[in-house]
C-alpha cells in the first residue's frame, strides 16, 4: 500500500496480493483514522461476502475465486473499543461481466485497488444493538 | 433514523422498518438540505427499484423481496418546486450474492442503513424536459 | 453537458448521445481538472466494459445494448503524461433488473447522466508498472 493525504482526503493504491480489509485496518491505526467514508475500485481474484439473516442472527458467507473487477466498494470507518471499525460493502463483476456483490468479508488484490478515504472531523462510534438486529449499529456520542 | 452532523456531511443511521426514500424526505425538510449528494449501504428485505424506457416515457418497475444486503445506494438531493428532489440508484444482493439494481422508488430496511448525505453550497434545481427525455433533469440556474 | 462548479464540486448533466468517457474527458481538459473523484448513476443504451486479465495484460471487452440504468459510476480523474487519466468503473442494469459492470470503455446516455466531479487540490500521476500487473497505476510524487 502507498498513498498520500491532500487535506482530509487520502488517496491509496493497494497492490497484487494485498488483502482489502487487513490493509485498511492496519492503514486506519497508522493514520489514526476513526470517522471517514471509503470508496474503491480496483481488480481481485479472492473474495468472501455476506448477506446478514436477521432472524437467525448471522452472516451467510461465500467465497468467489477468478478474476473479477471491483465495481464498487463502499463503506465507513468508525471506532468501536477505541479500534478501527470497517464496515465495507462490494460489487464486483465475472467474466461474464454478471455482478456479484454483499457485505465485503475479505478481498485479495489481483492488479490494483484504487481507494479514497475522506476524513470526518467527529466521532461515531458502534454499539450492539442485542434488541433489534444482533448487530454493531452507528452510536452517536 | 438518527444523525449528527459533522461540518457539512450528515452520518445518518436508519433503522429496521424505515422506508429510505420518505424517511430521507422528511430529513431533507428538517435540515433544509436542497443540494447534496448521498451515499450509503444496508440490508433491506422489500425494494421497488425500475428502468426507465426512453420511448414509453415511463419507469418499468419490479418488486424485490427477503433478505437483500445494499451493495450501493448513489444519488442527490436537488430542489423542484421549492421541495426536495432525491434521485436515487441502489444496487442490491440476493441470497445467491447475485446483484440487482435500478432507479430507486422504494427500499424497506431490514437490519440498518448508513448513509452519508454531504451537503454541497449552492443550488441546483430539476426541469421536466418535456422535448427529449420526458424526465425531470438538472437545471442550472 | 451542462455543469456548475460550487466551492470544489462539479454538478454535471450530460445528455442523450452523450458519450461519457470523451465528454468527461473534455471536461477535464477545460476545467483543469487533474486529481478529482467521480460519481455518477444515469441511463444508458450502449455500453463496452472490460475485465482486466492479468495474466494475459489484456482487457476483455464486452459489449451490450438496449436500456439500462447507471446503477453507479465510480472513479477518479488523475494525471499522465499531462494529460488527464480516467478510471471509471460501471454497474448496470437491463430490463430483468439484473446488474452487469466492469471497466468502463465507453457508454452513450440515452436519457441523462447526473455527475458529480469533486476536486482535490494534489497531483497523482500515472506509471506504468511494467513488472507485475501491465497497468498504469497511481505514482505518488
Amino acid at each position: 500500500m502507498e498513498y498520500r493525504k491532500f487535506n482530509e482526503t487520502y488517496v491509496i493504491r493497494m497492490d497484487r496480493g494485498e488483502e482489502i480489509v487487513s490493509s485498511l485496518t492496519a492503514f486506519c491505526r497508522k493514520e489514526n483514522v476513526t470517522l471517514a467514508t471509503v470508496e474503491a475500485l480496483g481488480a481481485a481474484d479472492h473474495v468472501v461476502i455476506g448477506l446478514y439473516d436477521v432472524d437467525a442472527r448471522q452472516y451467510h458467507k461465500h467465497n468467489f475465486d477468478g478474476p473479477m473487477e471491483i465495481t464498487s466498494l463502499l463503506g465507513s470507518i468508525s471506532a468501536k473499543d477505541g479500534e478501527p471499525y470497517l464496515h465495507l460493502h462490494i460489487n464486483l463483476c465475472r467474466e461474464d461481466m454478471s455482478v456479484i456483490g454483499g457485505h465485503l468479508n475479505e478481498c485479495r488484490i489481483s492488479a490494483t485497488c484504487e481507494m479514497i478515504v475522506r476524513k470526518i472531523e467527529g466521532i461515531v462510534e458502534r454499539k450492539l444493538d442485542e434488541e433489534v438486529t444482533g448487530l454493531n449499529l452507528f452510536q452517536f456520542v
